[in-house]
């Protein structure tokens, strides 16, 4: 049971623009902080704009940025809107499960509870809660020196 | 997020066996019943046999069987003995981890916390709990008729 790509990487961009708030961040500088795919970060970007937690500026100084505090991003909340497969077995696809038993089998229900409690633990955290402690280590761990002078903007 | 096929087809198992206590099933009268792989089923029965929870007798009157009563069996314990990828993102796997804020982002913790949320929740419910309204339905459905006669027996 894992987290796929996708949401992994939605909250990775929203960590690193959290600890860089100064800043229009171009998915590129977020690729190679992580060292993962700047396509894929493209894709995730606008899944995130989509569900209103970062705005993307176009142009040569445009970039990424959060579009809220980080006290008010709930991390539940970014997984149930970014993660695109929470069918965590067959027959929570509905009418679509070929299981035999989908219409009386009690084990759908219970992982539905289950999949509840994961979502509203993570809802206990916001993302200012995620870097509080560790903020400006974050940001020395993920920014490049040079990414760091207020002059320095790229396209997202 | 999806749990994988193996725990997925581990839990149909279990609820089959439960279903049909009299009787040592074969792997392909599982595959059948649920339109599921017998090759795959083999592995899960081996997985569940060293877990404990089923028993295997070999021969031609073999077969599986549950190796303790289904209210012994708390489904978010099966899951956690079964599901081989519990590494919900990538720091998960410890020191492997490529992501280079592993050591001090705190999201780790969170999703740590939200998955013994989601095993604890499981944890709620016993094999018996989860066949208690629909045995005799759940049985209907999934054995064929003639499975029923007591002198009938296969192999594993």
């Amino acid at each position: 049971m894992r987290l796929t790509l996708h949401a992994d990487y939605a909250l990775r961009m929203l960590v690193y623009l959290a600890v860089r708030p100064d800043a229009a961040v171009t998915t590129a500088e977020i690729g190679e902080a992580y060292g993962i795919s700047k396509h894929h970060l493209v894709r995730v970007a606008h899944t995130l704009k989509r569900a209103g937690y970062i705005v993307i500026a176009p142009g040569r100084n445009g970039g990424l940025a959060l579009a809220k505090s980080p006290a008010d991003i709930r991390i539940g909340q970014v997984v149930k809107k970014v993660e695109p497969d929470l069918d965590l077995v067959e027959c929570f696809a509905g009418k679509g499960s070929a299981c035999p038993i989908t219409s009386v089998c009690a084990l759908g229900g219970a992982l539905g509870e289950a999949l509840a409690a994961f979502l509203s633990t993570l809802d206990r955290y916001t993302l200012a809660d995620v870097i509080a402690d560790s903020g400006p280590t974050l940001a020395g761990l993920l920014v490049p020196a040079d990414a760091l002078r207020p002059a320095r903007r790229k396209r997202a």
